[in-house]
């Protein structure tokens, strides 16, 4: 992709609606009537444009977009939003509030059209609206998370991570989706460097000039200096330090039980967690509902909202899209950034 | 101990002064200092005449005690509170803001006489101001946490238990100052069950009529039925139909990191957690540095205010004595149950 081509403060995101039975529908059309979202980004959409009509009857909301039919029909930098209308779910295959095949197969193929715009470099960023993983999973067995679809996807196993981000605080984690009996054997002192190389990259993609990261140890009470575990001293400190002197802005391990005190206190712009809960207990507790979910370590930004498909309020046009919108301006200013360095 | 010597409703407390280095001696005399605690219950203070009269001026509180210089010598139910004068540290041992040998002497010594009290019928339930864990280790090297000490003292290993207390919501756990790498392993189906039953007895004692329990899955998503751990399906599960079978009101296992919301909520009134910082990352973040810790298992009970020696404001008389006051209420009301139980 040769940047210049578009205006450097002006990504294209690619738009991948996401499951039909839940508050998708409507929240994509709530976002896509946004000056702001239309003005921060070239937007092309990937769904079935009866689903997002029936979206923006729910919202209330007028909609003004282009339809293609094909990739190649899509036009360079369009100024109105384009969809690439698939024609492959009519409003009378969904089944409200329900996880089905169907709703998966739409997903899953939004997901992986929009994924693969920005592989070809004719987006910049991908942005979805939520997801059922149990849908996801009827039509794609092997539907852990999304970073295991999109390696499938891109045909290679890149060294991603998740973020989970609520307001200015940001957390990755070194581990995610394994037993809790595995992680102590997943940390190694290469993969906490990687996590945190992973983060430190993201966040200044995503404007942070020297983002200060907290690293959370692994044990209670920090291990105690060894009397409940080693891994802080053996493995978590050794990483920090060497973080550190590649110019990352990091301190700790600090007990998992007060880092985020600090964090939400300001003194940090990101916790790093060893695992899945240690940072979803407290970002939840936080109010990560209303918080935005990054991929980062891809060639490009993908960005969605943290709630989840809302089966229990969809249809009813009540659908708060503040997390949407965050998620979709993060991807567009992580990509405009990524832009302008590169060209 | 015969309960029907003294009035039901109005138990014997011993109260082991904290470390004197920091908040405890000016906590302790605010403490003594309320009508609400003396009326509560009949005291008997462990420490030093000393240091708690210069906590008294520190606090600006006047204190009106007997005194006397052995257990032997201690009046039944006295109507004062009174104080066992061990004459073993003056204020001219003390070093301010410093984990001492001299102060972890001091606070175990308390400590070691107010259990020796309790256990042997004389008292119905021990209270203590902070302690200092690195004075206490200084003191006494083989000092993990108070479950540790307080069985080295009464000679035989209680299956305890520390609950964690914020309001009206409690969290115990299954495992506690252990490595993460062994947590897996100490998580069985009898472990569960025991702390299951040990939560439902202590919120009794304290006064539930029938408490709420919700357990914490161990691995995340509670495992997503299988694919990230089985121990919710082959250990959890059974134990929460077990205690339930019981009688206990227990629910789970869900997700830990939407537990806390849900008992947040006012769904239940305790969590169960598996581990150490699944249970304090929340409870931490809830504001617990302002609630209570008991422990539970012994045959009387042992409370303490959640937050510690706080030595960066000790000698300034700002120290807060609104955790210490719960903490020895819920003492005296646990204790009270106890005895009218019994009696």
């Amino acid at each position: 992709m040769a940047p210049t081509e578009r205006p450097l403060s002006r990504p294209t995101i690619a738009f991948a609606m996401g499951d039909p039975a839940g508050i998708s529908p409507e929240l994509g059309a709530k976002l896509l009537a946004l000056g702001e979202v239309r003005s921060a980004a070239h937007v092309v959409i990937y769904g079935d444009r009866r689903i997002m009509d029936l979206g923006a009857e729910i919202a209330g909301v007028e909609l003004d977009y282009d339809v293609v039919s094909s990739d190649s029909d899509l036009p360079l930098a369009p100024e109105r939003p384009v969809f690439v209308d698939l024609a492959s779910l009519g409003p009378g295959d969904v089944t409200p509030a329900t996880a089905t095949i169907e709703g998966g197969r739409f997903a899953t193929d939004n997901f992986r059209r929009a994924l693969r715009l920005a592989e070809s470099g004719r987006a910049d960023a991908v942005f979805f609206t939520p997801f059922n993983k149990k849908a996801m999973r009827l039509a794609y067995p092997g539907y852990d998370d999304e970073v295991r679809f999109i390696n499938d996807v891109l045909g290679r196993a890149v060294s991603a991570g998740e973020f989970n981000i609520l307001g200015d605080l940001w957390n990755a984690r070194v581990t995610s989706h394994i037993p809790l009996s595995q992680v102590p054997g997943a940390i190694t002192e290469a993969a906490i460097l990687r996590s945190l190389r992973l983060t430190h990259d993201a966040m200044t993609a995503a404007g942070f000039a020297r983002p200060r990261i907290a690293v959370a140890a692994l044990n209670p009470h920090a291990g105690d200096g060894g009397n409940f575990g080693r891994e802080e001293i053996d493995l978590i400190e050794p990483a920090v330090q060497k973080g550190s002197t590649e110019g990352i802005a990091v301190d700790g391990p600090f007990p998992s039980d007060t880092v985020f005190l600090r964090a939400k206190g300001g003194q940090y712009d990101a916790v790093l967690t060893m695992y899945h809960d240690q940072g979803q207990i407290a970002m939840k507790l936080m109010g990560f509902e209303r918080g935005v979910t990054m991929l980062g370590g891809y060639p490009f930004p993908i960005c969605t909202p943290a709630h989840g498909t809302a089966y229990d309020i969809a249809g009813r046009g009540i659908a708060n899209p503040g997390a949407a919108r965050e998620a979709f301006l993060l991807a567009a200013r992580a990509a405009s950034r990524r832009i302008s360095i590169a060209a």
